[in-house]
């Protein structure tokens, strides 16, 4: 099939690199701006990736009018303004590899996506774990599709999976959703406990940082069992325990008073998370740590103190 | 309160030192053939615990008519023969801190414990994660008391609980039990996958792990959610990643065809539940291909690509 790729950072250039690999034509759009973009114009590599040259490489985003399908994966709060830019394409598959909550608004990615464009236009979100380092080292996977429509998840599936990627069927948007995003903040919980010399509370933060995720969901109307699924738990070990994970190294900088590269995509969840449990009613006390760590300057060693005597009463 | 520890095993030594170190008045009780309890008569100490004078060690079983609570740390499969030996106690509070299933009948430990004594007495678990190595370095962490009796549950928690040691209140006691039992088993998997190489694979298994058990939980009359609780998910950082984890460490040994010293309790464990899967009718694809390794030496590489061959589906 026809894909443009929208987006040429880490997720963005290894699903190219995928899909081109599967057999799919493939192009890969970035913004002639981009660092990355100009690497892979100069070397046809990232450092990381290297692009056969059958990939086209474009900075004209007009390239999504050929494609079958339009993968994209930028930064989620770039999300509205880039669909804007092509909301007037038609008769395509938009599938959003990408998570987080816009900030403002508690929006879904893929509501915003669906949002701005005409219904002809389909919408499904590829989610779950894997790292590109160790999906390139041949080492295979478990992700997850979902789509509001079957038909969608059932032609993506059937078109993406390989022996490197195997594709579960997600029948719960919202939890997928939510779950994928809310995950980053988890992330960035784990990197702090790191931070702290406190490793051995990553246990108790998986139990019940999956528990608050899962509340939240069910209050959203998903299924609460969503957030114990690939898209969330799943994602644990690439984000909670890999040297790898960006939010959980930026969790643990943050707490050392070390400085890290950019800000990771949790900083920006957790905001839109914080929103999400006023609306909702929801209690999300290892969210709100986090958001209060983050954003006002909390003393850490306070914050962990509520958390733990919060814990004298019914597990479940 | 007069407090009886049986078994000096790693776990059995922190305790007595726990709540040796929280005010109780504690006897340990060892067999006088076993090598730690020699340890402890010679120096008070097995290398890693040192119990302090106010601690009192025997081997006369008798102890525990003089103790309120007696609290048991032995291995699984020899719950039942030790239960014969103190089957006349009366009054007491009994307090298993240990994880399996017994194999042949398919019991849970308490269900071992209540039907060897007379009514007068109780019977409550205390599980969770933890490693004694970082309670001993003072690092906190949640567990779990869980008992039929309300009443049971709130005087332990209130006699157990210190700084250390939070607890939850436990509510699911066939679900806090199996789930306990089942994560030494995702251990030994996780330590397969650390032994091939396929670490990045944890994800997808804390994932489907956790489903495949709460699905078992849920037939056998518990609450799935326990699986994703401290008793079995809470424990995934001890068990799946932790070099600490004598079951991973099992595991990875395993697949490498190195040598491991004991047996790890989820080998046993793993033959109760797929004895379970089968009285309850529930599928365990992952506890199956355990136990296939390790009891009918299938070959690893096949069980793994038929597990991943069952992915294509729904996930929930």
């Amino acid at each position: 099939m026809n894909i443009t790729v929208i987006g040429c950072g880490r997720w963005g250039s290894f699903i190219t690199w995928y899909l081109n690999k599967i057999g799919h034509q493939v192009t890969l759009y970035g913004r002639s701006s981009s660092k990355h973009m100009q690497e892979f114009y100069r070397n046809r590599s990232n450092g990381l990736i290297t692009l056969e040259e059958t990939v086209t490489l474009t900075s004209d985003l007009s390239a999504v009018n050929n494609s079958d399908i339009i993968v994209i994966s930028v930064n989620s709060q770039g999300l509205k303004p880039l669909m804007e830019e092509i909301k007037e394409v038609q008769n395509k598959t938009v599938v959003l590899c990408m998570k987080g909550i816009e900030i403002g608004t508690g929006k879904r990615l893929s509501e915003i996506a669906g949002e701005a464009m005409e219904p002809s236009n389909k919408v499904a979100v590829w989610l779950g774990p894997g790292h590109v380092q160790e999906y390139l080292s041949n080492i295979p996977n478990c992700m997850v599709i979902d789509s509001e429509e079957d038909e969608v998840k059932e032609r993506l599936v059937r078109e993406f999976s390989s022996d490197l990627i195997r594709f579960y069927y997600g029948c719960d948007l919202i939890g997928n959703e939510v779950g994928a995003a809310a995950k980053n903040v988890i992330g960035i919980a784990a990197g702090m406990l790191d931070g702290l010399g406190l490793t051995t509370l990553k246990g108790a933060l998986m139990s019940r940082g999956t528990r608050e995720i899962a509340r939240l969901i069910k209050a959203m109307g998903g299924n609460e069992l969503s957030a114990y699924g690939l898209c969330h738990l799943g994602d644990y070990q690439a984000t909670v325990f890999s040297e790898f994970s960006h939010n959980r190294k930026f969790g643990e900088c943050f707490v050392k008073g070390e400085s890290y590269g950019d800000l990771a995509e949790g900083y920006y969840t957790v905001r839109a998370l914080t929103e999400l449990s006023e609306s909702y009613q929801v209690e999300l006390p290892i969210c709100q740590a986090v958001f209060e760590i983050l954003y006002q300057n909390k003393d850490i060693k306070t914050i962990l103190e509520q958390l733990f005597a919060r814990n004298l009463k019914n597990e479940f």
